[in-house]
């Protein structure tokens, strides 16, 4: 990590992006996509001071079952109550070919035209289970540029959805009828880290039996502050998961979007009253600070492999001459020493 | 890490599961699961001396192409040539429940009285992309038992067909006709790790046009020596992934499971013909020794974390009054002065 404070050039962006400048958005979000750990550290530190107003919604679920449609009716519903809307939509990428996959983001085309709204992809590159390592400093900056809601939209891929519920101050997990055993299994995870459950294309065959499967798993579910260890202020009760069904490729009542969208204002107003907004605000810097901190430790040991030491020690445990963990003993003393 | 020699328990149960006492290699395998690190490091230590002699074959593709019946013929395939078979089945995992899903590993029954072939599902808990970090120190304890093959299967979901390929000899990428987009995304970042690539169930409809749309892709690729920057010897060709073609429910001559077994064998010999064999452990070596530093890192930053300092760090953070980056430089200091 490079120390210091952010360049002028730094401090001159982040003045557009807090202003509201779309062009200096992308090109910050660019920035820190492409992962340059100095250019990273001077934007994301000049932006930080400006962030923490946002509320974070984190949509999740497996693929097909129209997380991106259920997005975009959200927007429409908060745009429809004044609020401006963000999405950062986190990509499963090849770790080879770099490459987002497309995704079905052409349905938040229809707010193409409303400077209320910003979408944005972003791949997640390397890091596993489908949530970007660029994806939290992407956050800060939706979050500085002054949107009211930032949605962090990503594929629940087994680990996606606990490190959307690390980020986010709301999890929406989504599921959808007939998607068979690989939803099913995921569940009892899945059911941990949500504060909203949605069974969306509830008007397809099987949306009831998915629904009741849904609120049956839901009897075993402890509530979030349990979940969190947390003793509750007087008067406030625990928040257990609703389950929403919805249609999500419309907006209208009946299709459970207005639903979805005042129980996310309900769980943030609880989390106000419990005491558990400023505690999970600090568990998450917590993740983020551990998160960095070994962005830094790897930094070292990628240093390290560039040298003969790590090839050195590796060529004689491959020959058996080396125990393995006398080798890694060794690679981490002379990290200590590399400072 | 805990340092010291292997007990005198470690010795004796290493010198049971080289006597090929089964019993002692499942209760090696439960305890490298259980990943007690002090008890992990005495056992793998002691049994590492004497591996390196299996044959590892990496069995990997996308949930319902026919891992667990492709590897079962095989089995069946290398018992008929006289050689003894371990599986090592690794199952994905709800990052909470900690359950390993059944999957369709009952085709291996077929060998259930067979001694020369061992059946072991191993959990992927927490360690995203498929492989469990237990894996690679399993394959060590099967090495050591003396099997001729050992095969590591996977569910491959994006990342884990590098990893296979990082602790494989050989790695096997099948695909299946119909299983759509997911595959045909997928493809660019498999070709470059498969050694050999099957479409299996290759009786189904849409067999030809998945195996020529392989075929197709496959002009694209470079051999495995030009993809690890290796010179061969004179005389010594550079090795294409072959595509095959398989009906892994049959094991005859006409299934195409005999063809692959063949081009595992000559696979290998051009391995240890090319030179790149000795290679490819070395960098095997190298992978292990990160994995183990950075687990021992992780340990540490765990060990701060549960301290005051972390807890305060973020607290500072989350209300920002401190930044983030200037935090995790602390942390690090921290760990520095921690030893």
């Amino acid at each position: 990590m490079t120390p210091g404070p952010a360049s002028d050039d730094d401090a001159a962006l982040v003045a557009r992006v807090r202003a509201g400048d779309r062009r200096a958005l992308a090109r910050a979000l660019s920035r820190i996509e492409d992962g340059e750990p100095a250019r990273v550290r001077g934007l994301v530190s000049g932006l930080h001071p400006h962030s923490g107003h946002a509320h974070v919604v984190g949509v999740t679920g497996a693929p097909g079952v129209g997380k991106s449609s259920l997005t975009a009716a959200l927007a429409t519903w908060w745009r429809g109550e004044g609020r401006t809307v963000a999405v950062l939509a986190v990509d499963p990428t090849s770790p080879f070919t770099g490459g987002a996959l497309l995704g079905d983001r052409v349905r938040l085309e229809r707010h193409a035209m409303d400077r209320g709204v910003y979408v944005r992809s972003m791949a997640s590159r390397g890091h596993l289970g489908g949530l970007s390592a660029a994806a939290p400093h992407g956050l800060v900056a939706l979050d500085a540029a002054g949107f009211d809601v930032v949605v962090v939209e990503t594929v629940g891929v087994g680990q996606a959805e606990v490190e959307v519920a690390a980020v986010a101050d709301a999890t929406v997990v989504a599921l959808a009828p007939g998607l068979g055993d690989a939803v099913q299994a995921a569940k009892a995870g899945v059911l941990e880290v949500a504060d909203v459950l949605v069974v969306n294309k509830a008007d397809r065959p099987g949306a009831e039996r998915a629904l009741a499967e849904v609120r049956d798993s839901q009897e075993l579910a402890v509530g979030a502050a349990a979940r969190d260890g947390q003793a509750l202020p007087e008067g406030v009760d625990d928040w257990i998961a609703p389950v929403l069904a919805t249609v999500a490729t419309d907006v209208g009542p009946a299709s459970g979007v207005p639903d979805l969208g005042r129980t996310l204002a309900q769980h943030r107003d609880w989390l106000a009253r419990s005491g558990l907004s400023a505690r999970r605000a600090r568990a998450r810097a917590e993740l983020w600070l551990r998160a960095l901190a070994e962005a830094g430790l790897r930094a070292r040991l990628d240093a390290l492999g560039q040298g003969s030491l790590l090839h050195d020690l590796a060529t004689r445990v491959a020959d058996r001459r080396l125990d393995p963990f006398a080798a890694a003993d060794r690679l981490l003393a002379a990290l200590e020493e590399s400072d």
